[in-house]
């Protein structure tokens, strides 16, 4: 096992099942916006799903590892994170399922046919270019800050690969919450439940969750918030507790984790 | 006092400042919504504020019986509603304050000049004329659905009156977020501040709050949650209690009041 693990990476656990993840020692580690965002997937995921952006892969291998996927597709820009995705996915045995795919969001076309998913997830850079706190290195950066693809890519992509009526799924800033609707809708990945977060209880939200429909008709259910933190430390709230103890669990936001 | 009210009207008293609002026996009454709306306006009220599709005028009389409105315009289409709304300025001495104007938010520059104002409130019309439960009555009709107006025809109006820089306030359906946020945006309201309804904890948001602002550039705060209900029966959370007993305070939904 250890030929699969770089000296300047580690090996974290994800409870669920014994699944592993490989994650570099300093780049772009996974936070919770994945884990709720799988969370938050309702889809039956017997069909075929394709993750955009996938970075280390954490999304392909939470949802083998907790929802009935048939095929799952991660699609990554960047080779370090695409080798280390697929390295992740053998050391869990999951090359049945799971296919990792060195592609550019913006020139998807290339690489696939339209209307060919029933489900797209992405949990996309949410930084543009010049805001937000500078993340170190390029695998952080084109991680967290819309350097290779900004939201509208990442739309246009899902909007080409979903079937009519196809569910899209994704994570992103609340403070972006007017771009993402408006675009989703422009895209017509029509916004149909979404989800705020908020970090404690009378925080203002961080993110927001939002499920698409593909050529879907307008109308939103805006489900209860979702509280990460409760108490003076960092203790996660009932609900999270419960997302890590049942079919999603994952032993996440240990030292070193990065968190959004 | 007796004069002012017709024998099918009552009047209902808003608990601050002993202000009265004459509602209909069996018309449109003002719910919960207008109230909420008000207590989430944050701007400086000293400056001039429109109302439209202001109704039996509670808006302007609960603005100007909780803030510092130094001059507040209601416009309302509807003659019964437009007389109503002047009684109930004139029963409470208001008429220094506030103005109701019989106009069609449709034709707003036939009342109006451009860029005249620096707050405008509405809540407006949420139902499209063929969805939702049927109003019982033209006043109500008109009152609950997009009749006499839709969304965007409020949205321009408001976008035709205000100074740039200044302040917009709807109340509206939580479950048509989507068509608020785009449509606010593209009139040039940018959504700023929201917050939304839930009946009860752990229930679907019922409405959405916005705070939107004239040119103004992208980037939203989305607030905790306000929740109206907690118990078994009817009873108000601690947040609403004290939006009534502080300096927003009305005897509403008591029986026969109308609830969106």
């Amino acid at each position: 096992m250890s030929l699969n693990v770089r000296p300047d990476e580690r090996i974290d656990e994800l409870i669920v099942k014994d699944y592993r993840l490989i994650q570099p020692l300093d780049g772009y580690r996974f936070s919770i916006d994945p884990v709720l965002l799988c969370s938050f997937v309702q889809t039956p995921l017997n069909v075929k799903v394709i993750d955009l952006g996938t970075g280390n892969g954490i999304i392909p291998v939470l949802l083998a590892a907790t929802k009935e996927t048939s095929s799952i597709v991660g699609i990554e820009i960047q080779a370090d994170m695409v080798d280390r995705a697929r390295r992740s996915v053998s050391l869990n045995n999951l090359e049945q399922k799971v296919e990792i795919r060195h592609a550019d969001i913006r020139q998807i076309a290339e690489s696939f046919s339209a209307e060919t998913f029933d489900v797209a997830v992405t949990n996309p850079p949410y930084r543009q270019p010049q805001s937000g706190r500078h993340a170190k290195g390029e695998e952080r950066l084109l991680a967290r800050h819309e350097v290779a693809g900004d939201l509208k890519d990442f739309l246009s992509a899902a909007k080409y690969l979903l079937k009519s009526g196809g569910w899209f799924y994704i994570v992103y800033l609340a403070e972006r919450l007017t771009d993402l609707v408006t675009e989703m809708r422009a895209a017509k990945l029509e916004p149909k439940r979404m989800r705020l977060v908020h970090s404690r209880d009378g925080d203002d939200a961080s993110l927001v969750l939002v499920e698409g429909r593909r050529n879907g008709r307008p109308g939103l259910t805006v489900e209860p918030p979702l509280v990460i933190y409760v108490g003076p430390g960092r203790e996660y709230s009932p609900e999270v507790q419960n997302l890590f103890k049942g079919s999603l669990s994952a032993k996440i936001n240990k030292s070193g984790a990065d968190v959004a």
